[in-house]
């Protein structure tokens, strides 16, 4: 019998996980592992919202894959998944190779939900990977430069984040952060910066506690940032916003952080999907396929009042786990486990020392809450890759 | 009798030097000095290249005024200059705010010449203040991270620098050495980044020693620059340049640096010029006026050859330094010198530890000339600001 191929494809939370695990439970030479992934690091999704402000580097939220990949273990490929043939049990990548496989494990990611919003996809920037908040970072700091060239133009100065849920509200609070220092590096006024964080829903952070949502609300606008609730956006143009009231905002910064969907690399390779989401079973497999994994932000699952949960590095990370040994189960002919979700409750920096968090029933502020997200945050560097990682990455 | 009110109009080398001499020389009460600048500091426009590659910050290339004008001597007005009435000895600011002169001084600077190339002054940039260079550097890191996000556009990374005289070379060798650094930034392949330098002249830095100029284009092309001499440049659209023999390079990034001409609003105010430029008498006056004196980029002289002085700081000090000491005279009672131009050499750096020169007869090469021309910045700052200042700018 020949030895079983394991394909992962990407590097983020769920397909490191999954590999992280194979690498560390499988004896040499059970299976032929593969990980294909598009640059040559892992990065830290929950992190880029530093990066985009710039109040931290961009290198900071990646990790290169050959810190923490074992080589000898673990085959890594640098490519680009254009398509699955998942009844051919093949990938094809960008280059024209084609993998084959007998495992195949999707970790591909997310796209932003422009919701069909005419412009969006043209005109504004969205927070997903290092070189678009490298793009974004410097596009703002653009902006600041050629503001004090042009005089009387105000969209250099006015910034628009779209929806004020986790990335919306993360990303203002670091923005808030770095407005000041702007200012003082390229001598502008802070009364000429405006920062709108503009959210269909009735509330900013749906689904949180409403005390937190308040409390967020009360340390954004103290940095300045203006909130405009229960407000769509109609349509994105290189001049700015039109709101669905009529409003139009002239800005040249848009950014586009009102949620994700399953990449769409996913859908065109045949599987059903719900938003670019394949509705996996108990076991993380595609409907249809025994041995087509999904992990996440390509992956649904539903909490027990069938409610869907929503895409998260923390349900990432946990399947990557789960299905890791499961896979290890399935080469040595062993049963796998079912994958239960275990919630550890939610944490939102707010900036510099601030933050909103629920763990369980218990509700943080302020500085307790920013703790306890370094704190998690050097959980997740020190299981990917030791402490060694994890005191070199976080910000203390 | 009451007291002269002599107006200085602009901080740069000739009018700061100028202000300085007032300064050093007139007792308390012996006139009413004013200095009126656009900004709240004077800027080293010959160290602009640094910043605009980023190869330093700009806060380096600029001293607060407050720092060497001792405002009990010297009237600082911060302010922008709309228009002269030299009938009228008078001057009206942006603001509306009008001040009235016995003695004048015009130092108001330079303004890119392009001549008359389609879409310059719409389309490139130029290395000429503090806010112009921020926007350069911004531009340029803008422009490698949007590479990243759009893979296949050659325009991002191809720079063009307009002219191969003392800026665009200068500006050239800050730009060969910034590139290696931002191609590791934004993880770009250096094979992918262009930048040419086009001269229509059909020599690189017209006037220098062939030797020293061969020199300093040998560096540049070891430093990636590609030369283009001989080479007019026709037109300049958003999209790139279009040369004179037909050739389009794809560029979102020309940096015009061949040439400059006097204020537009010296020749706007009824002065007679070339090119901007005030033809001065021997005392810095403008024709027709006892009491309006011009110096700097504004002022135009002749060698004894009966050619044009090129418009360099190390005359427009001298400017300063002469005129300052003959406005002492004048309001005392006493005969002013005339201007002579002593020239001590001139020195171009290549980048970091390169650079050329000629002094007197000596022709200096790499690290000498790069030291030299250290030296001579020192010289300049000790002797606006003292030793202090000049420590904690220069860089060595």
């Amino acid at each position: 019998m020949s030895t079983p191929k394991i394909l992962i494809l990407g590097a983020g939370y769920g397909g490191l996980l999954t590999t992280l695990q194979l690498q560390k439970k499988l004896n040499y030479n059970e299976a032929d592992v593969t990980l294909v992934n598009k640059h040559s690091y892992h990065y830290l999704t929950t992190w880029l919202h530093e990066p985009a402000a710039g109040t931290s580097s961009a290198d900071r939220a990646r990790v290169y894959l050959d810190e923490i990949i074992d080589r000898d273990k673990i085959n890594l490929v640098k490519g680009t998944v254009v398509s699955i043939q998942p009844k051919e049990q093949t990938v094809t990548l960008e280059s024209g190779e084609v993998l084959s496989y007998d495992y195949l494990v999707i970790g591909l990611g997310s796209e932003p939900e422009t919701f069909g919003i005419e412009g969006l996809k043209e005109h504004a920037f969205s927070i997903r990977s290092i070189n678009s908040v490298r793009m974004i970072r410097e596009h703002i700091e653009y902006m600041f430069s050629k503001s004090k060239n042009e005089p009387g133009r105000t969209d250099y100065l006015t910034f628009v984040v779209g929806g004020a849920g986790f990335t919306g509200i993360e990303f203002c609070g670091e923005l808030g952060d770095r407005i000041p220092e702007l200012c003082r590096e390229f001598d502008v006024d802070p009364e000429q910066v405006k920062v709108y964080c503009i959210e269909a829903a009735p509330t900013a952070l749906p689904g949180f506690d409403p005390e937190l949502v308040q409390y967020a609300v009360e340390v954004l606008e103290k940095k300045g940032i203006q909130f405009k609730i229960g407000t769509p956006i109609k349509q994105c143009t290189a001049d700015g916003v039109v709101l669905a009231n009529g409003e139009e905002i002239k800005s040249k910064t848009v950014i586009w952080a009102a949620g994700v969907r399953g990449n769409s690399i996913v859908e065109k390779s045949g599987f059903e999907v719900v938003r670019g989401r394949v509705k996996v079973d108990e076991y993380l497999r595609a409907p249809g396929y025994e041995n087509v994994f999904v992990v996440g932000d390509c992956a649904l699952i539903f909490n027990e009042q069938g409610r869907p949960y929503p895409p998260t590095a923390q349900i990432a990370v946990q399947e990557g786990e789960t299905l890791g040994d499961n896979l290890v189960a399935i080469v040595r002919g062993e049963l796998p486990q079912k994958f239960v979700p275990h919630l550890q409750g939610t944490l939102a920096s707010l900036g510099k020392g601030e933050g909103i968090g629920q763990v369980g029933s218990k509700k943080l502020f302020g500085p307790t809450a920013a703790l306890m997200k370094k704190a998690s945050d050097l959980r997740y560097l020190h299981k990917i890759g030791g402490i060694g990682l994890a005191l070199k990455k976080v910000k203390l």
